[in-house]
Parts: C-alpha cells; structure tokens; sequence
C-alpha cells in the first residue's frame, strides 16, 4: 500500500533538501498534517516569497533585507582596507558573530569544482580583482572551507591576488576548542603541528 | 549581525517540524533560497493544499487520497474479524509493508498521556467499542509503540476490551533484526528473555 499521491508528493519535496532522507521527509510530512491551517499557510506563504523578499548585495554578494541598504558595505562604520573572501552569504554571519572582523566582504560565486561545472570564470575572480582595486585594500583574508575544493579555490584565489602584490591570508587550521586528542583526525592534528603556536 | 527578517521567519518555521534545531533549519532556509523558482513555488503549493488533498476516513482513521475510497475498508478483499489498533495513519502502511496482516484497521486519536490532556476520553474508546460490536471482530491485536505512553495505552484497551470476552493481542517484544546483543537495552533483553519461544 503507498501513501497518498499528494503526500508522496510533499516527501519528494523535503528530500530535496540538505540531509534529509526518504523517513525523515516521511515524517516532516506527516507532521505537517498535524499543524493547524494557518500554520500551512504562513509556511508555504513564506516559502513561496521568500526569494523575492532577500536582496544579495551587488557589490559584496552579502544577504540582507530588501528595503535596506546592505548591513556589511556601510563604509563609515567598517575598515574598508580588510576584505574577508567567504564562499556564501551565510558565512559573513558566522564571522560577525565572532565580534573579531570589521572590515568588508567579498562572497565569491562556490568553490572550485571543474566536475561540477565550477570554472575559474563561475567564481567570478574579475569582479574580486576590480573591486579589490577600486578599495585600494591592503589585506585579503581568505575563509573558505577546508576542503579539497576549498583549499584548491584558496588557493588558486592566491596566486592570482600574490601576483598583484598583495598580502594575503587565510583561516588557521588546528584544533576546535573544546576537543579532545583522542577524536581529532590525523589530518587536523599534523595541520595544528604544523601551526603549533609559542606559549 | 542577524539574518534578514523574513529568513528568519522561515527558519522558525522549519524548526516546528520534528528533530530540526536552529542549525538544520537555517541550512534548509539557505538551501532554499538556492532553489529554481517553479521548485520553491511548488514546495509552497504542496504544503499549503496537503491538507485538503489527503482524507481521514471516518470509519478507520487511516489515509488516503481525497477521490478514492478508503483502501484499508474495503472489506471484500480483508479479513473483518481481525482488528489492529493503531496510534497513527503512518502505521498503518508500515504494517501493510509486512504482508502479514490482512484484517482491518483502527486508528486510535494518540497515545494516553495525561499531562499532555490525552485522557481515555480523547483516544475515543467510545468508539472504538461501537465499531468492534459492528464488526464482530473476533482477534483484537494492539499494535503501539513500546514506550511508557504506549504501554499505558495498551494495557487500558485490554482492560477494556477483555471485559467485553475479547481476545486481545499485542505486539512481541524482543531483540530487533540484525541486532548485536552488545548494543541492545536491558529492558529489551529481559523481555526477549521472558519471551523465548522453543527453536
């Protein structure tokens, strides 16, 4: 026996979205069911404007909200010679949360991925060289994942900012706080050797 | 920095449907916002009009679409005389998965709970007791979850049940497939002991 059309439907849908499988999007569905109808409403409300209603920034590609100017290029309140290289909108939150980085960013358009598609041109490496130039920056700092892929676009962002004599820097890499020896990767842990730091 | 208004409206949605935290739910909020616009306009479709595509039959409980008759009545193809009670539509499909069970569903309207105002009352004895009558249902198997709410369910409809010189049934407990003893519970073994059947 199968679920209803409708509902095979919806769980089609909530799989879709990041980590979740055929019973976690079984029971999101099913929970759904239970909430009150104007629930449903304000949530499918939202989630069919919600694209119309975020602005991305055109200069720094940061997100905000649609009727205000964009939070992170307010020239007056920020160092404009610092420009922090991030790989989405969501991580210029995470760095502000940090209290630690006042200057400006750059969301540069993914990470390198030849497989996916993701060319040196889909990063848009020309728009960061321009805007680089246009703010007369002195330090770029480079927050990409540390991944293959982000280690390959940090990289690659590198050489062809290094070219252009600038300084530039990127995230350590080492231990989390709050872990244990015992459960950190041999990657992590030659990495924070690597980086050991005077005491 | 906060996220926009409306991003956060939608991630306080997302966090209303079961196991998603703050974390998941900004992940699902962004994930969308990376959506096709006819997927997003879909998705809200879907969920805005679930509600009204999906019929509870008022004989059993179960589900299914709003056009058709209810697949889990049709008492040509069943056997009436055996009646499986069951906290929720959902498990209804997962008992049919089985192939095991042939006879006729009732869907109880939760799990007895007093704090949370499920009083035997809310779970609808009344009527459960008129359908069996109806039915001259010969084999009564309860099948609810193996939890404390579960267990006071259970032994409530037996009681209430067996009054009326029904034979009631409930679900084994043991040992889960393709488990290793090193990883199940004590409550579990104890009861797969108590259960043990000659092999």
């Amino acid at each position: 026996m199968k679920y209803p059309t409708d509902l095979l439907r919806l769980i089609a849908l909530f799989k879709k979205l990041p980590g979740v499988g055929t019973k976690t999007a079984e029971r999101f569905a099913f929970q759904l069911l239970t909430w009150e109808e104007s629930q449903t409403q304000l949530f499918a409300e939202q989630i069919s404007t919600i694209k119309k209603k975020i602005k991305f920034c055109p200069e720094c590609g940061c997100m905000g909200d649609i009727d205000l100017p964009c939070p992170f290029c307010d020239r007056t309140r920020r160092d404009v010679t610092t420009l922090c290289i991030i790989s989405s909108p969501k991580d210029a939150f995470a760095i502000e949360e940090t209290h630690m980085f006042r200057g400006l960013y750059h969301v540069i358009g993914g990470l390198l991925s030849p497989l996916d598609g993701k060319t040196p041109e889909k990063i848009g490496i020309d728009h960061l060289k321009k805007r680089i130039q246009e703010l007369q920056s002195k330090e770029i700092i480079i927050a990409l994942d540390s991944t293959l892929e982000g280690d390959t676009t940090a990289l690659y962002i590198k050489e062809q900012l290094s070219a252009e004599g600038l300084s530039v820097s990127r995230l350590a890499f080492g231990l989390p706080l709050g872990s244990s020896l015992d459960f950190v990767d041999g990657g992590t842990l030659s990495r924070a050797l690597i980086g050991r730091q005077s005491f």
